[in-house]
């Protein structure tokens, strides 16, 4: 029998793991590791440097394999999305039987927590294979934290969101505090910011880390220009950030 | 100059602690440890177990302190929130003052993550310090690791609300998936169960976890006894559950 362990291991500051994950990866038999391309080579790096810290385990294999693109010339987004999860399930499989030869535990390292804007588990389910989650630090705790700040005010709601959705549907009904999450074009550029604080964060938790924040109207050019100085000089950007306004 | 060290300690498996957090905790000169009396005493000893498992600097002093009660009844349910906080911030003070004779690091241990539903940073703000967070794991994705489920849907948002809110404004608008925190009265019975499915847990992460799953209609009385019965034999209960409903 083989098992998925899939393992939250935060936002890219080696110290985000937990002693859970720890545990977890030197339980493993195979870690495996998607080289995603070389836009992304910062996070191959940072799984390379997490399994050499922490993986103590010499019966620990550690297996890179390469991601398979995903279509984006497939107009139906939804669609593209599950062709993408089949192939990669199907290469999991793949990498799978190369590298084990006998039942065992098999890890993946999920970027952040598996349960957040990630695809692992749903591509794990493909394999019908009994899966283990491993909880880990989100781009949201390692907003707020590097903020000092709290999500929620008290007692209230708060809604998790991507850009898209804010472009579409403008600030989400029956909150005041908004966290806007896969967000390519600065879509708090269409809201009025009248009234509205930003807290935005690039690279959170990592030592790139970027925070700026204050009144929407006051900051929200500052970011859009740091954004892409920031992803020119990098290669790649990941940021997130929470919006809050005064309440009606 | 007195550092405020927040730390996430996550939802009461030690091994939820991150490297992070344990360099914090040995960075400080002052552990404050909180006693919130009998009903909750299993939090009191999950951090002093924490803190003699992993607190190797013998510089590192650990005091325990009762946490004041608030007045439960002030009427006015934010001004008794706000006037406890302010009792708990004089407390703090006095500790610091009777513990530490010299500028240094005094951290707090906080369940789960300080920036959701907690009120440490809230006080903490009370008190003009510098303030240095460590993000923890949260129940949230202590909830959705149990269950081995993604809180969201392929780019759609969430909510995260409270029982209350859940009561007084029915299911969230803009959302089809909301998790429910902070409910002593399992909420979801107000709701129309017709195409809703729920996630729940208590105790989630701890040994004692209980988790059960399915269509509201078909368990939601169940997880209302559950709930009834553990409380009764632990003597507290914290829970939590995510709900979703078939997109309209």
């Amino acid at each position: 029998m083989i098992t998925l362990s899939l393992i939250g291991i935060g936002t890219g500051n080696p110290e985000h793991l937990t002693l859970q994950a720890i545990r977890a990866m030197n339980s493993a038999d195979l870690i495996l590791i998607p080289r995603k391309g070389a836009g992304k080579a910062d996070l191959v790096d940072l799984r390379r440097t997490i399994c050499a810290e922490v993986v103590t385990n010499s019966g620990t294999r550690i297996a890179e394999f390469d991601l398979p693109r995903r279509d984006v010339g497939n107009l139906d987004y939804h669609r593209g999305v599950e062709d993408w999860h089949d192939t990669i399930a199907t290469v999991w499989s793949r990498e799978i039987s190369a590298h084990l030869d006998k039942p065992g535990r098999v890890a993946l390292l999920v970027w952040g927590d598996p349960s957040l804007y990630d695809s692992t588990l749903r591509i794990a389910d493909r394999l019908d294979l009994p899966v283990e989650v491993v909880p880990g630090i989100t781009s949201i705790q390692a907003l707020a934290a590097a903020h000092a700040i709290a999500l929620n005010e008290i007692g209230a709601p708060f809604v998790v969101t991507t850009g898209r959705k804010l472009r579409d549907n403008g600030w989400p009904k029956d909150a005041d505090t908004a966290v806007v999450m896969l967000d390519g074009e600065c879509s708090f550029q269409t809201l009025d910011p009248k009234g509205i604080t930003i807290w935005w964060g690039a690279y959170v938790g990592m030592a790139e880390e970027i925070v700026l924040s204050g009144p929407l109207a006051d900051v929200g050019a500052q970011i859009v220009s740091c954004r892409a100085a920031a992803r020119d000089q990098h290669g790649w950007i990941m940021d997130i950030y929470l919006l809050r306004r005064a309440p009606a």
